[in-house]
């Protein structure tokens, strides 16, 4: 019997179907039934992770605990956040259920490390910058991890809000892979989309490295843990 | 403050995602924190409706009235249903709570009668047709409903559970115009996609006369009334 999974989402709810989306593709199924049941709490009401962590508003954590516990007693048997940023609460968020949340963070990590690299890109939300995630995950790995230079970030959060209000069209999708090559061109053998808005623009055939989606990663993961059963 | 929608899903899978996305884009939001909270249970595993109904197979029903409580507990306000052929069994899953149930089968019904149409075609599962959901919706609308005839039902079948194992592409996209066209030739001023999975492969663009979706009227129906606060 293969679990149920069970997704925080709605940061925002268009990366949310983006990984609803990708966890169908990634199920091996030939009809209805060999696909796994999913139960998704979509709540877009969630104070914003990026002000939170930045001292500017009020904590998204009691919201994703009361989400995780909801998810727990509908039935999920593991549990998942489909955005890097509400990472830096998770603590909150286990410490409120009994089933195991799958790290984003380190499904994405350990994603990066495959083909031996030494130095990555991370394209992440200031909030995700602020609180270390990433800068912890590679350090443990060994792996030098590259973040876009002020100007840039600037850059990277407005477009990220952008795509929030709907803006996937050409000019976000060649803004953000101008951002990804400047980690290219600082020495990044890699670059990481570690904000689950920046798939939903990043083209990764006309970068020269390799992209790491960080939804794709948690995405294998977490099939890999539900099918195992 | 908006009301929180519970969808009952899974039915299939992918037809959950296309109705969880198309949510997305009607709702009218620059953030988000403007968007609608969602709760999903998508559960592939309710036993084959179209098998249930033609008395081959075990009754949906008792699960689809679980995934309605589970909803309900979590916090929703209004269920849906992202499947027709399964409002067969929506007097058990409205049994099952104390929040209303909005239809899929007549949300689109009202969508068809636009245009003072006297003749729409139908492209609608087994059990759907089986169960009399829209001949009943449109009798009472004095529409006349026009169905596949026998041979092309049965082609109609094989492409839905084909839809279903991921099948997408253009054969698939092409057998099901040519099923529309065949409703066309025979006078319906619109065809509805009455299955879920319809949607997925029918392009409106090619077709002589309206694409009415299922899925676009629900997803209308109830942005509407969870906005209406």
């Amino acid at each position: 019997m293969t679990k149920t999974i069970g997704v925080i989402g709605g940061m925002g709810p268009a990366a949310t179907v983006d990984f609803f989306a990708k966890l169908l593709e990634a199920t091996p199924a030939e009809r209805d039934q060999d696909h796994l049941r999913v139960l998704i709490d979509c709540n877009p009401r969630v104070p914003d992770r990026n002000a939170a962590i930045a001292g500017r508003g009020p904590s998204p954590g009691p919201q994703l605990a009361d989400a995780a516990r909801g998810l727990e007693r509908a039935g999920a048997d593991v549990l998942v956040i489909a955005c890097n940023t509400a990472h830096a609460f998770a603590a909150d968020i286990q410490a409120a259920v009994d089933i195991p949340l799958l790290s984003m963070i380190e499904a994405t990590a350990d994603a990066a490390l495959a083909g031996n690299r030494s130095r990555v890109g991370v394209l992440a939300a200031d909030g995700c910058r602020r609180a270390g995630l990433y800068q912890r995950a590679f350090a443990e790995r060994d792996v030098e991890a590259l973040f876009l230079n002020d100007a840039a970030q600037q850059d990277f959060m407005q477009l990220i809000y952008r795509i929030k209000a709907g803006d996937i069209g050409d000019a976000s999708r060649r803004a953000m892979e101008r951002l990804a090559i400047s980690l290219n061109a600082r020495g990044a053998q890699a670059v990481i989309a570690a904000c689950t808005e920046a798939p939903l623009v990043l083209n990764a055939d006309t970068l020269a490295t390799p992209v790491i989606s960080s939804t794709d990663a948690l995405v294998a993961r977490v099939v890999a843990f539900a099918r195992a059963g």
